[in-house]
C-alpha cells in the first residue's frame, strides 16, 4: 500500500499544509519516505467535529455491528501483512519476533473486546423493579447501565508501534464502548501509523460505521496533542508515555473549562523482592530470568524490573555476580528513537559517576544502548530520591537490604508503581505475607515467582497503579476492565419498556447477565 | 448529649485554640451553644496521620466487621433519638418530617452498604487460572479485585445535615470500601455534626476499629478544607455543594504534587419536558406534582426542577397560570443558612428585572424565600447562558417552546445535569424517544412521568451526570455503585493460595459471585 502522508479525517484525508517531518529508520538512522504533513487546527477541529457528529449513530448501533467493526479492523490489519511489520520494525528497531507478535497481540485484543461487546454483560446493567404498594412512598422502577463518554483522544506511544498505538488497547476499548476515537500519532512511527489508520479506517467503511468514528491525527511537536486535549468536542484521553508529557496533558485536561477524565500510563520502577529462602534455592535461575526480562526489547517496556531488592550476604552477592556477568557479556542495541537514547545515556552515565552506587556492569553507550546495572545499599536508595526514577531502557538497579524488615521498609517508601514481583523460597512465607500487605496499597499487580514483563491478556489484568505509574490510579489500560474507563453509568427511571436500551428490557432480551433487586441473574 | 464543640480526631479531641464559632438557629437567627473551635492546621495533620496509621488494618478487617460497624453507625445514630433532629432543624430551619425522614434515610443507606459489604460480590473479583501448556508461552494465574485507595475526605453538604453530611453516603460507602474517613463539618450545623460525630466514634470504638479510621473537623473558613484537600495523606475526596467551591477544591486536588480522585457534586437545572400529549391529558396533576416538587424543603433539593420546557399553545397556557397560581399562594419560608438565602434573593431579583423574562410568580424576598416562577421563550433562553444557571431555592423558569424539534435542540443545548425528566401522553411517543437519545448523553438520570427529587436508594440509582453537574461524570454518589468510587482494581498473579485475599482464593470461600475465566459464576 502506497503511504500518502496525510492525516486521516474521517474517510477523508487532512490538508497537508504545514511543514512536514518524516519517519527515520531506528537501526541505521537512514530518513524515510514519504514526508508526514503534520496537521493544522483546522484538521483537528475537522476530526473532532466528525467525532462528534458520529457520536450519536455510533452508540445507539447494536452491539453486534460494534463487534464486527472491532473483528473487521484485526483483519484487515492482518491483510496488511509483511509490509506493516517490516515498517514497524524500520521505524522502532524491534526485532522481528517482537514486532510479530506485538501485531498479533493487537489483533487478538481487538477480538477480545469484540467478545466482550458481543456477551454484553460488561455494561453492569441493574434493575430495581416497582414497588406501587410500599409505603409512605411508591417505590419506583430504577434501571441503569455503563453508557459511553463520548469522543477519545488516544495518544500513541512511542514503545508500543502497535499494541499501545493506532489500533491499541485504547483505541480499541473506546471503540467497544461505544465512543469514536481520534488517534495522536507518534512521530517516531508515522509509516506505521498511517498503515494501521487506513485499516481502521477502511473497517469503519466497509462495516457501514459513521464517518467520523475514528481519525488518524499527524503532528511532528506537541500542538496537535495539545489542541486535541484542549478541544471541547473531546470528551476523554488515553496516554501512553513518560511523566513530563503525561501530567503537562493531565493539567491541561484539569484545566479546561469542563475537565475531562484523563488515563495516562507514565512507567514505573516495578520492584522485584528477592527473599532469601529463594536466592538460596535459585539464584541461577532467577539471574537468567531477570536478565532476560530486563533486556526484552532494549529494555524498552513500561513494567522493566527497574530495581532487584537483594539481600546482604553470599547468596545475594552471587545473584549480583551472575546477573551483572550477564549485563556486561550483553550485546549494545539500537533503541525507539533518538530522544529515548540520549534520556537513557544521559541516566546511565549519571548514575556510573554517582560516588555511592557501585556500577557492576557498565560501559558508556554511543550510538547504542548498552546494558547496565546498579548496585546500592538500601539506606541510600531510601534516603535519594532520584534514584527512584525511572530508566527507559536495559538498567536495573540493586538494592542490598539486611533482613526482611528493611525490605518491608523499602516497599512502603515505594511510590505509586504498575507492578511489584516477589520471588519467595522456603523461609520466606511471614516475609512475603507482610510484603503483601504493602504492597497491594502500592501497586497495579503483584507478580509471584515471576517477571513483571509479561502482561497476559485476559479479564483480570490490571496495567495501572497509583500515582505516579498512572495519573488515574483507578484504572487499567489492559484486560477486561480497560473498556469501563470510557463510560459512565446512565439511570432511567419509570421508563417506558419500549424506551430503554436493549440490555435494561423487561424479559432481558439481551441475555446478558444484570443485577436484578439485588441479585445477579441472566434470566 | 452535652456538645463540646472541639472537633473529634481519631478517639480524641481538637486542640480548640482557634477563635470559636456557633451555630446559628435558621429560623430565628438565634445564635446557638456551645461555641464550636476551628482545628488548627496540626489538628489537620493529626487527624489524616491517625487514618494513614488506621488503613492498613482497617482494610484488612474481615468485611463482616466492617459491615458490623456500619450498622452500629445506625443503631447510634437512632439512639441520639430526638435531640439530634431537634437540633438539625434548629441549625437547618427543615421540617420535622423531612428531617426525620433525612435521619431514616441515613440509616437505610449505612444498612445497605453493610448489606453490600457483607454480601461481598462488589468487589468484582475476576480469576483466570493458568495454563502451563500453551504455546508459545505458558498462561500465568491472574486475579484481581477491587481494593480500597486510602484515607477520604468528606465535605458536609448544606442542605443535607444528616443524608449527605457526617454519616452520609459518602462516608458510608468510603468506610463500606475499606477506607478511613476524615469529615469537614458544615459551618450551618456543627451541633448536628458533632451529634452524629460521635455516634460514629463510639461505634468505632465499640467494634473494635482501628483509632484514625474516621475523624470529624470543625473550621468555619476554607482553610480547614484546604488543608485537607492537599495534604499528601488523603488519597480522595467527596464534596457536595456549589460549583464555585467545588471547581475551587477539584483545582487543588489536580494541582498537588500527586493527584487524586475528587468527587463533586455541583447540582443541576434538571429540566422537565412536559410534552403536548401530557399536557393535554393531565396538566393540572402535573403542576400539582412539579409545584410540590419545586418547593420540597423550600426548593434546596440539586435534584430540584429548575427548568420546565413547556409548550406554546393553550394547554401550555393553561399549566403556566396553574403553576404560577399555586407558586403565588405559597408562603415565604426560612432556607438553610443566610448566605443561601442571599444568593437566592440575588438571583430571583436578577430575574425579575430582566426584560426578556416575564416573572409570573414573583415578591421580594426578604428573611423568607418567597417561591418565584418565571417564564421565558426558548430562542431567548438557548441565546442566553446564564438562564441556565442553577438558582438553589424553591424557583423554577418555563421555557416555552414550539414544536418537539424545539424541545430537541433544548435538549441538546443541555450542559451536564443530574437528571432530566419526560413527561409524555398520547402521541408523543416519537418525540420521547427523540429526546431520550439525546438526553442519555447529557444527564445521570432520566426520569419518566415523575419529579426528579425522588431519590432511591437501590442498586441501579445514579446520582450524578457529566461536568458541571459533577466533576467527574464516572461516578454516582448515591445507590450501589457509590462504593466503587474509593477503590481501584488490584491484580495478584501467580499468588499462592494462602497470600491471596479471601474473595480470589481457591475454591470461592467468600461464596461471593466472580467472573472465572471469563464466565459470572458464584461456585
Amino acid at each position: 500500500m502506497a503511504l500518502d502522508g496525510t492525516s486521516l479525517i474521517g474517510f477523508s484525508r487532512g490538508s497537508g499544509r504545514e511543514a512536514p517531518f518524516r519517519g527515520v529508520n531506528a537501526t541505521t538512522g537512514r530518513v524515510l519516505e514519504p514526508p508526514y504533513y503534520s496537521c493544522d487546527a483546522d484538521d483537528v477541529d475537522r476530526a473532532v467535529n466528525l467525532a462528534v457528529s458520529a457520536f450519536g449513530a455510533y452508540r445507539a448501533l447494536p452491539r453486534q455491528r460494534r463487534a464486527e467493526f472491532l473483528r473487521q479492523i484485526a483483519t484487515r490489519i492482518e491483510e496488511l501483512g509483511d509490509p506493516l511489520l517490516e515498517r514497524a520494525m524500520e521505524e522502532s528497531a524491534l526485532l522481528p519476533a517482537r514486532v510479530r507478535g506485538e501485531r498479533d497481540r493487537t489483533c487478538l485484543q481487538l477480538r477480545f473486546f469484540a467478545g466482550m461487546v458481543e456477551e454484553g454483560s460488561w455494561v453492569d446493567a441493574r434493575v430495581d423493579t416497582a414497588d406501587p404498594e410500599r409505603r409512605p412512598l411508591p417505590k419506583p422502577d430504577v434501571r441503569s447501565m455503563l453508557r459511553p463518554l463520548g469522543p477519545v483522544a488516544v495518544f500513541c506511544a512511542a514503545n508500543f508501534p502497535l499494541a499501545f498505538s493506532v489500533a491499541g488497547g485504547d483505541t480499541a476499548s473506546a471503540l467497544a464502548s461505544g465512543n469514536p476515537v481520534v488517534v495522536n500519532a507518534h512521530f517516531a512511527h508515522p509509516g506505521t501509523a498511517e498503515l494501521v489508520g487506513t485499516a481502521v479506517r477502511d473497517a469503519a467503511q466497509a462495516t457501514g460505521m459513521p464517518e467520523g468514528v475514528f481519525s488518524l491525527l499527524f503532528g511532528s511537536g506537541h500542538q496537535t496533542g495539545q489542541a486535541l486535549v484542549t478541544h471541547p468536542g473531546i470528551r476523554a484521553v488515553a496516554f501512553t508515555g513518560s511523566r513530563r508529557g503525561g501530567m503537562a496533558l493531565h493539567q491541561l485536561a484539569q484545566s479546561r473549562p469542563e475537565p475531562i477524565p484523563f488515563y495516562a500510563e507514565m512507567g514505573s520502577i516495578n520492584a522485584v523482592f528477592l527473599l532469601p529462602g529463594a536466592l538460596q534455592q535459585a539464584g541461577g535461575p532467577m539471574a537468567a530470568g531477570l536478565y532476560a526480562s530486563i533486556n526484552l526489547a532494549v529494555g524498552q517496556y513500561c513494567t522493566n524490573p527497574g530495581v532487584l531488592v537483594v539481600p546482604r550476604g553470599p547468596a545475594g552477592d552471587e545473584f549480583s555476580a551472575a546477573l551483572a556477568g550477564k549485563m556486561r557479556d550483553a550485546p549494545p542495541a539500537p533503541m525507539l528513537h533518538a530522544g529515548i537514547l540520549e534520556n537513557y545515556r544521559r541516566l546511565v552515565a549519571a548514575r556510573s559517576k554517582d560516588a555511592r552506587v557501585r556500577a557492576v556492569a557498565y560501559a558508556e553507550t554511543q550510538d547504542r544502548a548498552v546494558p547496565a546495572l546498579f548496585e546500592v545499599d538500601a539506606g541510600v536508595f531510601m534516603s535519594t530520591p532520584e534514584l527512584s526514577d525511572e530508566v527507559f531502557g536495559p538498567s536495573s538497579l540493586m538494592v542490598r537490604c539486611g533482613g526482611p524488615e528493611d525490605a518491608l521498609a523499602l516497599a512502603e517508601a515505594l511510590e505509586g508503581n504498575l507492578t511489584a514481583s516477589i520471588w519467595a523460597g522456603p523461609g520466606d512465607e511471614a516475609a512475603a505475607a507482610e510484603l503483601v500487605a504493602v504492597l497491594e496499597a502500592k501497586v497495579g499487580r503483584i507478580v509471584f515467582q515471576g517477571v513483571p514483563t509479561t502482561l497476559e491478556i485476559c479479564q483480570a489484568m490490571v496495567h495501572g497503579g497509583p500515582f505516579p505509574a498512572t495519573s488515574d490510579g483507578r484504572s487499567t489500560s489492559v484486560g477486561g476492565r480497560a473498556i469501563e474507563r470510557f463510560t459512565r453509568p446512565v439511570c432511567f427511571q419509570d421508563a417506558p419498556d419500549g424506551l430503554l436500551p436493549e440490555e435494561l428490557r423487561n424479559g432481558n432480551p439481551a441475555g446478558i447477565w444484570r443485577m436484578v433487586n439485588g441479585e445477579r441473574t441472566r434470566g
